[in-house]
């Protein structure tokens, strides 16, 4: 009844297909997906529609094994490990933790995707500029360098970039973004005197650029691969019982200083 | 200082550990992992500390892959397009859709994997009593069983079904739990008089049970793999725009039966 | 058109009625509510369609205004206190920590007021019965009853007490359930041999209990009532400041015991 | 020992003190509070630790009342409504609602408080010029006015400012704020040729500003005002049952555009 169709068309749809024993996912009956696609390749094609194979997906199915875990001193982590002392479902507690992935708590990777996009635009020799405008713009700190913990060097960025070079080698991404995430980074560390290490967020948006992302799946896709460690730990947590868990031995009090 | 580890403690993990500079996930440097790891063993290996290859890593894979979908019908998917249009970041869009995968929305796999694990505790001559001391004890529908839109079939499951065949013929798992799914869903055809399709929950947690794993990570990996979908769906519906997208078109409202 | 009344029918509702200038609530016109209902009277009035007032609004607040706060030790205020410090909103950051309230964290009144309702029904000479019954079939914790730090009372508790008594004295709620709380909390203490104080799921179910509500609505209240402290918590830390919080100082680090 | 309050001073608060039997709420034992405060009092001095009384009680819990709902349509409702049958706790329906309350929705009082300490500050005559810059810098809405449903009138706002206007004259609050919301309300009426009503956050962002909230408890207020509504649909959802509620009835698929 084609005058009915406002009702389906609020919900309208590019990435699945049904009828009654029929789905199709971006096209593609999923009996056809299911033992042909990895997770990763299956991931980039839901979300973006479009294939991703060879070099471009391994660089991709890097940068979502780099940002799985950092362990419970992580917010997102420890609300999820008290979550699951709390009697909520599994999933809950993992929803917790995800929900708190906000603009601080890795959101700096979008931010680090349009920073690279500016660089990339207003070529090497304007590096300075581009970063003191960012600055003027946004504040002193460069989204995606400097990390309170790794110093000098947090092992999953060289790591990263290596692979990126190799796709750039093999001619499979434009190349170019992990020159200029190395580029700020040795800025700098020339600025401070020390060394401000590329951190998770810096290193993943470079594989996001090189990839061609729209800035927010940057956030959209570290929350998918942060969201393995999330489960791992409110599962260990789960099993190793505990019942409100609080954020310090129970022994422990907090200071009050009011009235 | 020994007398302070009480703090230290209270967060002890087997999952990860680190130093500035260095990231071991289940005991392996993330620098090694990062390249050399799929995502789908990635989450295995964080989750249940185990390695995951060959054909047990492929039914993995597929049943990750199986599930990432079923369409803005679905309340979890709706919910995280709705949310995506309130100003919330994509993060919490997406722990708005997993936050909703509860007992009733995808907690069947879990309970799919106890039905399973007691009836090949049971036997298949037994299977008939098996199935119907459950019903005693849980309510008519059997979990992982019936589906209203996919009839007769779901064709998620016998593809998920024919790659556990593949990787029994091949010894790497020991087999079963696909003939006991089997065995259910004729049980029910038989009694209804109608067929009562295994649906994603079943047809998972065969596979889930063919890999030894504790029932409550079939609801984890359920949440891992819907949230694929949430996010793309939620990422569709921020391009298409909206504001404040409610359940129907605005020119539809609620019937109000009050006084 | 009466045939397309399915897609309103879908969301019907007897809380809330609306056209374009008028907005009704429970049968009230908004503008007629405002002004005139204190806040407590409003939530009782949208959750169970009926009015409330005298002693029973005078304990249902008592109830709300008791349960606000446990400090953050407490993992959902905790969580929220870190969720402010991720670059979450205010109200998502709330969400955090109400999304933890489960069956252990504030589930408990729920299950009191089911205790309750069973002690009744049985009669005070068959309480222990009622207690011994009600342990085997769920466990030795009796819900509501045993606190790990107000020992020997915890003050809520005969405050909230007294305040029913009174109700009960004006005629305004049956009474009973109050002398079935001090019954258990008195044979708690007779089988122990130390004090098993009521806490508040206990104290607040005898309330709960008293107005006739459903159980699951002593989650629900308390729900409201603890995100009043989430929210107070959650702005207190804003304005403190902080980045990606923790739930202990940055100079600690987790115990490691994996491979 | 002294030397250790550095984990105790990370969860530093001037919200709460406790000791064994003992709860002090901004310096008030609890239980001189239960039975003494109301539900609304008790949310400002938990939230900004100060008392209220009199006409300014009055107006913050009239902003209270107003907010509670705006029925099923509302994303927030809808989805914690879906929530509800998907086989999770009560709470976490609540927060699957409260969650959305983002930028977009309910996002706007906060906003309209700033706009209106803008207004105050720069006068009267200024208001034409005040209002342009604003929209030049946020773009051509203006937080707290306009409804796409409620013309020409929003019949919240009209009643709300009446309750401003006199606390007000009993020289409670220091006034104007009600004059800007009116006389932005004007203005734009004026410029689009038709009505432009003042919404909920535009009323209660008066109301707010009048009492001196920092900006963001505009958004945090409102949370626990909608949270109300939140409730009621959930537990009245939860009555009518249903699993898996979807957004449409089942038999409305959704119009699939893709390849």
């Amino acid at each position: 009844m084609s005058e009915r169709t406002d009702v389906a068309d609020w919900w309208r749809t590019k990435i699945i297909d049904m009828e009654p024993g029929r789905i199709a996912l971006r096209g593609h009956p999923v009996q056809e997906l299911i033992g042909n696609r990895g997770f990763a390749e299956m991931i980039w094609l839901m979300v973006t529609g479009e294939e991703i194979a060879g070099h471009r997906a391994r660089i991709f199915e890097a940068a979502l094994v780099a940002a799985v875990d950092h362990g419970p001193q992580a917010p997102s982590i420890a609300a999820a490990r008290m979550a699951a002392t709390c009697g909520i479902g599994l999933q809950s507690a993992m929803a917790t933790g995800l929900n708190m992935l906000g603009d601080v708590h890795g959101g700096a990777g979008e931010q680090a995707v349009e920073l690279y996009r500016r660089a990339e635009a207003a070529g090497p020799q304007a590096l300075v500029d581009t970063l003191d405008l960012w600055r003027a713009e946004h504040g002193r700190f460069l989204p995606g360098f400097g990390h309170r913990f790794h110093k000098p060097v947090d092992p999953r960025a060289p790591r990263l970039l290596a692979l990126v070079d190799e796709a750039a080698a093999a001619g499979e991404v434009p190349g170019g973004y992990a020159d200029i995430g190395r580029a700020i980074e040795a800025r700098l560390a020339a600025e401070r005197g020390k060394p401000v290490p590329m951190n998770i967020d810096g290193a993943t948006a470079v594989i996001y650029a090189e990839l061609g992302c729209p800035p927010p799946l940057a956030r959209g896709f570290f929350g998918l691969s942060r969201s393995v460690g999330i489960l791992a730990h409110a599962w260990e947590q789960t099993e190793q019982g505990g019942r409100n868990k609080g954020p310090t031995p129970p022994a422990y009090r907090w200071t009050y200083d009011g009235p």
